[in-house]
């Protein structure tokens, strides 16, 4: 029998003490063992919660139980759980967490605690994807060329509703809120931290690299208009949120932000709540993962997925966060770095020579146009959409900044990056 | 260091051996091991190959060496590759294998027959798509309610290219030819026969069922036309050949045929030579797999994970054939008793009365019908294009052989299931 312990019983705790009961045949045939919850931690004692388990508010209960296999982390945070983490593998216990904002930041600390125990992280990215399984085992003989994916449903649902009604943000987020698809203060979510700390952690089971939030490049949707919208339909692109790990010679792109990306790659297919995950790996080429990246039920299938093959009793401990895969010649890419083909959206007086004076600038620091559009419109300020060709973040960037400077642009610009 | 043997050095085998020289360093760092392929057995010396092993065509120089820890089978065909694997398990060696024939029908005598040794074959299903792994661990702590898989390149090509360019089976199919996504024979591709061998394995994972070919429908694309092309445009189908393994109550719905599935659906956005696989788990709810399904490369990634799973020495066997994993409750369904709703085509006598005779007949069986669709034709024989409601595939059977009874019915009648 293998006994777990669960501190932080919420709607994924209690969905795992869940499953584990009603699936405990198919989870004794694929484990060999039977499986059980013996104890729960919460912090309320008088919630009222759907399950018959012992709990208790002291999380020594568990740490401190010889008979406890496995620990399973769904606190939530990062710097108590950090410190409940590394104490449960100290106590030579296994634990098994759901976590991106830990692992985010302590992912390889936690490794290296955890020695030959086992650190499940299935649930922390993409909910019930098998992503991580599919990272480290199933494509294990694959430099990994990309990773791009859509790993926050907040913001793809939000998308997805601007694309297909034309409505404007704060109209959906408001409709998102309402139906439990957004917090209310949605700013880690629309704001891309939530994709940026699932990223770290793909990306570190890829390439072994070591970054943290504050390391990369963080955009979120905020700042999207019906004008992008308009403008993606037109050159028949989507726009989503993408979390994009890329190796570009020896080093490593992290990037989290809204891209452009032809509607007929698979990736530009994920609509709605729904999460996807592209990997490109030099044998296999792409393939890609779908499906719900949150919920209590999908995140606790992947979170029982860990608990079976740990229960299997592997002889070796799972691939994690140990070492640079590919030597210590890796390193994070500056972003500015980044050679990227663009949209532009500048605000303009709608006069003669502006689109003149505009694209002369551009041409000086060798952004070539690909693509423009103009509509008509009733006032004197007209939103001037680009794309260009492949050019340099640091040259556009710097090229915006003068543009913004001009007296016939009335608004900052906007830069979209084109996933191609 | 784990030393491996080749016994078939075609495409695939010439690129495992490509891929374990090229990608050694992250091969080493995943599996801790030096992989290593010491001989290859190949039935022509003489053709000309990319490698530098030595090889022999002698099988037993591989089988009576006791320095090779796993051998992989890429030679093709069913009961030559059933002896060769058989004699590497009794002589204790891992087995990988990509052959998805051999294991349509030998898998659980073999899977005995290993006992504690590995038998791999993440190759034999969807190539380079890691959805062997995905069942049996990324979505272990789920009852599988559905698989629904487009697992033939060549079908998909033939029926993307339908779809998009509204051109004859025939045509596509010798296009497909010169491209090499179909064979100079291709009944085992188009006729759905590749696609049932590798539902078998899927399903015999996810259930635990036996069954051989033989027992389950099987029907291939090649009575489609652009007809039927036209009927599911109008009402926003995709037409694929699916491979679907169903859960209902307590039997197993297998069968491979071509689907009307609605647009929208993930499943249905997969196109071209591509695989996907939709599954659908009772916690995790709908996850899907998509990429390559075939090519030396894709296949030998599949290969190659699961040396590096058997070298890394997990202490279990891989899970496997080995028994009923819900019990010896599930049974085959029969085909008769499938519910669904159906998509019929009818040539029939454009005159007066056909359509109210055919109707009755069908409301005698309890069909209803969904939707109509029948355009003017210059002919006197005009096709009669419906769709149905859920209804029993016996009484629909039955209904249309009556259909094909009439006089004013002038040729077989088609029917394609629509999944919904």
């Amino acid at each position: 029998m293998v006994k777990i312990g669960i501190i932080g019983v919420g709607t994924v705790g209690e969905s795992v003490i869940k499953i584990l009961e009603k699936n405990a045949d198919i989870i004794k045939a694929r484990s060999g063992k039977k499986i059980v919850v013996t104890k729960g931690v919460v912090r309320d004692l008088n919630k009222k919660r759907d399950v018959t388990i012992p709990l208790s508010t002291n999380i020594e209960e568990i740490l401190q139980d010889d008979e406890i296999d496995i620990v399973v982390e769904l606190m939530g945070g990062v710097e108590k759980p950090y410190q409940v983490v590394k104490k449960a593998l100290l106590n030579n216990k296994n634990v098994v967490t759901a976590n991106k904002a830990l692992l985010a930041y302590h992912r390889y600390d936690l490794q290296q605690s955890a020695g030959n125990l086992a650190l499940g992280f299935e649930a922390s990215v993409a909910g019930g994807i098998p992503i991580i399984t599919a990272l480290r085992e199933g494509l294990s003989a694959n430099h990994i060329e990309a990773i791009r994916g859509i790993l926050n449903g907040t913001c793809n649902f939000i998308l997805t509703k601007m694309m297909n009604e034309g409505a404007d943000f704060g109209e959906i987020l408001k409709e998102a809120q309402e139906l439990g698809y957004a917090e209310a203060d949605p700013t880690f979510d629309v704001g891309g931290f939530d994709a940026a700390h699932k990223l770290l952690i793909l990306a570190s089971i890829a390439y072994g690299i070591d970054a943290k939030p504050e390391d990369i490049l963080i955009e979120g949707i905020e700042s999207i208009t019906t004008e992008d919208i308009e403008f993606a339909k037109e050159f028949g692109y989507n726009i989503k949120l993408l979390a994009i790990a890329k190796k570009v010679e020896n080093s490593i792109e992290l990037r989290v932000h809204p891209a452009l990306i032809k509607q007929n790659e698979m990736i530009a297919k994920v609509d709605g709540v729904m999460n996807g995950i592209s990997v490109i790996g030099d044998s296999v080429g792409e393939t890609m993962y779908y499906g719900a990246g949150a919920g209590g039920d999908a995140t606790a299938s992947a979170v029982i997925a860990d608990i079976i093959q740990i229960a299997r009793d592997k002889n070796s401990p799972m691939l994690g966060f140990k070492k640079p895969l590919e030597g210590d010649t890796l390193t994070l890419q500056d972003p500015n770095n980044i050679i990227s083909k663009y949209y532009l959206r500048l605000a303009v007086e709608d006069k003669i020579g502006v689109l003149a004076k505009i694209t002369l600038l551009l041409s000086e620091f060798n952004i070539s146009i690909a693509s423009v559009l103009q509509k008509d419109t009733s006032t004197n300020i007209t939103n001037l959409l680009f794309s260009t060709h492949k050019c340099k973040e640091s040259d556009i960037q710097t090229a915006l900044a003068q543009i913004d400077k001009m007296d016939c642009v009335h608004k900052k610009s906007i830069l979209i990056r084109i996933e191609t």
